[in-house]
């Protein structure tokens, strides 16, 4: 466990990644080397990535670092890694959550973890930032099984809609934000296929994380202030470059909390 | 819940059926039928069987009627309906146990239910049955997953060798026989293949479930006696026959058990 | 062979039937039963239902019974059997068209049969019945494979964009209307949620047959004629009162077409 | 094209390697290295790797480098790559053959290409090797769908059992060899669990290949001689390392056959 896990400061900015998203004799994702720097592991669950013995060697790595373990369920859709939007209903989405939700906490449960938060991933994340109703499936199933858990999901300028049905549903709820995507003056990111939507200077990085863990607002791509209010900034292991972004961020962060 | 489900005889033989085993658009067996009459519901986990929508309409019904509801896992075969063998290692094993009981459990969970005991199902249940290596890796898996949790496994005329390994695991053995099957002189099922394998007059069903309960011995396929130890009963829900067989085994036992 | 396969008539309606859909160890429709009655058998290729034992046991029995066989292709999605609608793109579509009709062609191939046309099945024909872009992602993967092969889709009260897209691209289109369904003054079906959406009554299903092969109007919901051009008609044979329907549609046709 | 693709010798090794091994989002194999310097691409078909947009992506690049297509058809199991032993009956595998070769093939038929041959993955693989049913069963399906076509198999000292099969049969054998591999004096591949099973040297590598090459004998791991009679040798593009052992061998076989 690194020292940064230790006692958080009153305003903390979690780091969360996705996590054991490798599967059968398919490798992705850098675990081993972006686990110490992170707090929270968003974790697949065998739909869009994930077999058992991926989840359990990643769900042990996540306990040898102390990082809390969050479920990162997704449409059934491997080929397509779940990022192909599927027409579920609500009572689908209900089900395929608790299925995968139950599926890591019973591999948690075996190593001495526990699930303690959802972040559901690609298609499924974007169609319940896009559709009330499919984020009230979601934040129904999540209190169906255990109403403690956060919902993890994207902070934009305004978050009032999703703060009411989390509310009105009972469950707690996790805003995150991204260090090294533009956002748009409504808080929104901006399209990957839009030049500049993505940060690539390791410094410019590292800056916008911190604004984002002093509270401060971004510049939006039209130049206005753009305030989030995120207690998470979503993080990435896929490759060299970003492990290195996220021990920058990482170290910035400790820098800055233990005066 | 039904009159059956009350207070429990000194010595009780329960039913135990296969569940759930319908798949998407795709119906099996008549749960809604049989359920009535069964003590534990093995419910189907995904992998030979049963998906999430279905396993939580399974684990409904199982707890609308006092059902025990146990684990049915399986190797990851749907199209060979998990009757293939497959090569998997001890490890492989543990990981695909704990996933399928985890998913269930987490679909028990919401509806107000438990995962009681762990019945492997179809090539994963013979192979357990026929390699001490495969058993172990199976009593392991449930050890580590909650050891309280009994293992249901095939009683024969010599039960002692996997009666040492769960002790020695300290897994709790439920033993299970079969009324519509012919014994050989060892206390194995007479091969299907065999003529008279399988009993068809529901009298002889009835009768041999009845020596069971009464812990009397079978005659086997060369007549000699064959003394089996069993505390539940394998019956089926297939089809309305064998629906109708397993009413017959219900009111036979509920007239012996109640004075 | 049936007599109704000898000499087509001038006009004829093919009745088409969706077939090979069970999977594994589970049985959908009755196949052999409607098989006798049918011109064309649209034959699931393992993506929503099918696997490679019941492709070879269809393609057998249309064989058998001289039945034009057609690929039934779909979205990836076993559980959800084809119907719930996936973001594929128009690479990601026609890539898995190809693998189906080829897979279908490969066991038509060893019984000495071939893939004679194209219909999609459930979400992927509706999607391509919405959204041009998916119609001609359709039509340029069977143009690809094969533009000599007919693509089946849906008869409205106007096909002009729909035929015009199949002239530009080079495929030949059927139209298929439907015997048991209401049909709107657009020449849609009548939404399933709306009362008289489907005829119950078998002298009304064989009525609306008879108009659709005579090329008459239909009577829409509104009270208005509503004009189909129709070359195939789609049947069911999902259960007893489904085959007996297109018993006496095929027994009708006959009768009309055979002076 | 290369150069090495022109008239054969009388006497030609052909290089094979296992291609399309990716998965979806999954990469896997460095196909576009390795392509250029190959005689035969053993295409994944689906059932152990290879989607099929992997599929078009692998046949497009063999056919731009002129090499010659093979199914390497496999058990189902994407999460176990197909290397674990399934019970599948003859009748099992026949099917699964011809689903796997007929989706290829629809895929090199768009893009004007052939199935040429079918080599057999992994468990598959195997067991085919050690058992007479199952290469039978493996011979009658590639004979049912096209008798030209060969099998790839293994070379031993004493292929005379397969030989005598696959001319009863009436399917051509393409036994094939390895370089990077110890032998054991039966002509068997020594376990990877033995010291010394893998050559790690690229020196003993290409002098192993050359030998094959030219119809020399090995010295097996007991110093005894040991005779292949092969026709290809299986080579590997997972890394760096392996494909430019490739590149070598086909150096050095280039330079031998052109003098």
């Amino acid at each position: 466990m690194n020292s940064h896990k230790g006692t958080p400061p009153v305003k903390r900015l979690l780091l969360n990644c996705d996590m054991g998203e490798s599967f059968g004799s398919w490798r992705m994702g850098l675990d081993a080397e972006v686990m110490p720097y992170i707090d929270c592991a968003n974790i697949a669950c065998g739909y869009h990535a994930g077999d058992p013995g991926t989840m359990r060697r990643t769900v042990a790595l996540a306990l040898e670092h102390g990082v809390t373990i969050g479920a990162h369920p997704a449409y059934p859709d491997l080929v397509g890694f779940g990022r192909r939007s599927m027409a579920c209903s609500s009572e689908e989405i209900r089900d395929l959550l608790h299925y995968q939700i139950g599926a890591l906490e019973g591999i948690c449960k075996v190593l001495g973890g526990r699930v303690a938060y959802v972040k559901p991933h690609g298609a499924l994340y974007n169609d319940m930032m896009a559709d009330p109703l499919k984020l009230r499936a979601v934040l129904e199933a999540v209190a169906a099984y255990d109403a403690s858990l956060p919902l993890m999901l994207m902070a934009t300028a305004d978050d009032s809609a999703a703060r009411a049905l989390g509310e009105a549903v009972g469950v707690p709820l996790w805003f995150e934000a991204f260090a090294d995507r533009a956002y748009t003056a409504s808080g929104h990111l901006v399209s990957r296929r839009q030049p500049g939507a993505v940060h690539h200077d390791p410094a410019q990085v590292v800056e916008q994380a911190m604004r984002l863990a002093r509270g401060q607002a971004l510049v939006a791509d039209d130049g206005s202030a753009v305030q989030l209010d995120a207690s998470t900034l979503c993080v990435h292991g896929d490759n060299d470059s970003s492990v290195a972004a996220v021990r920058q961020i990482r170290q910035a962060l400790d820098a800055w909390v233990q005066p």
